[in-house]
């Protein structure tokens, strides 16, 4: 590590807020996690390769996305500060990622590679109980994301997701949120100007 | 428990395939279980009920199914024997369930109860790598379906489908099917038509 500890206390909040670490055990955790900064646009992960690594954005914003074998790309996840980013599929299987990953601003990262991950399970027993705790999250995520798309009209969750993520609106180009919403960016300013007349009729 | 130890034998191998247990933890796992039998059609979770329970399928056949608010039945999940069934959302964070669970065949069911995975999580330490690898395979199966609905036709999942799950055909309904791939029985008749045409010609 080339950073103090308290480069890390974000991070350190995270973990202590899932389980009960001792200092000893902070510290091995830290010791394998490693630092990588992206600049605007930068690709962390391409689609085709493998996931090697998880990331935690310490600053910044992601993009995680699916191009199908018309070239289209799909938003699956929009990712800022104090969230895990990976394609796990690729990450827990070694097999080549279905999803690339792009930071939308400049963003560090830290990273903890899979054998480093495999190691602390071992030799940190807690940590384990943290990945399961985050994986159970991140199962719950892609559940409600399955459910939202087979039950709820673009408009509401373009609204469920305005009001969960405040900070979207700011940080993520329109198209972005479009495709993550699964629609065109002109449906998206449809339902935009839509929610702002109900707004001025009440 | 009112079984011998032998009744769990399917349980017991699923298991021992993830991690090494002795023969004390594999007894305090056991030790948790209960038994339940389900009639055909009998629903095991109502959606807006709690999942308290994971269920292993130790014989038989389930439907997990969520219903929109038109009352349309989307079919999320379809399992057979040795697989895990539950919504994982809810026993997670007992909030209410968006699936209903039912079983399509009399079907037996071990089941864990939350608080009860709770305990093993820290009394049986190779019993939270086990739940890891788990939920690690759910996810990716999620992820899987996730793309695979953004990217492939209903001809190519239901063909990917078949082969993975050769029992799917013997064992399911075809409209629980077509609900599975999202699409109407008659759009599963004619996509079976035109499979049985394609292989005539070959």
């Amino acid at each position: 590590m080339n950073y103090p500890k308290s480069h890390f206390s974000s991070l350190v909040k995270h973990l202590e807020n899932r389980a009960q670490l001792t200092e000893e055990q902070m510290d091995a955790i830290l010791d394998q996690i490693e630092v990588v900064h992206l600049k605007k646009r930068e690709v962390f992960l391409k689609a085709g390769e493998v996931c090697k690594y998880e990331g935690y954005i310490n600053r910044g914003c992601i993009r995680v996305f699916f191009t199908d074998h018309k070239a289209h790309e799909h938003v699956v996840q929009l990712a800022f500060e104090d969230w895990w980013i990976a394609d796990l599929m690729s990450f827990f299987t070694g097999l080549p990622a279905n999803y690339s990953i792009e930071a939308l601003e400049e963003t560090e990262l830290f990273l903890l590679e899979r054998s480093k991950a495999d190691h602390l399970f071992k030799s940190v027993p807690p940590f384990e109980t943290i990945f399961r705790i985050l994986l159970q999250s991140a199962y719950v995520s892609l559940q409600k994301r399955v459910i939202a798309n087979m039950s709820q009209s673009a408009e509401e969750r373009y609204l469920e997701l305005t009001r969960k993520y405040p900070q979207m609106e700011l940080r993520v180009a329109q198209h972005h949120i479009a495709s993550y919403l699964g629609i065109t960016p002109e449906a998206l300013s449809r339902i935009r100007k839509n929610i702002i007349e109900k707004m001025k009729k009440q």
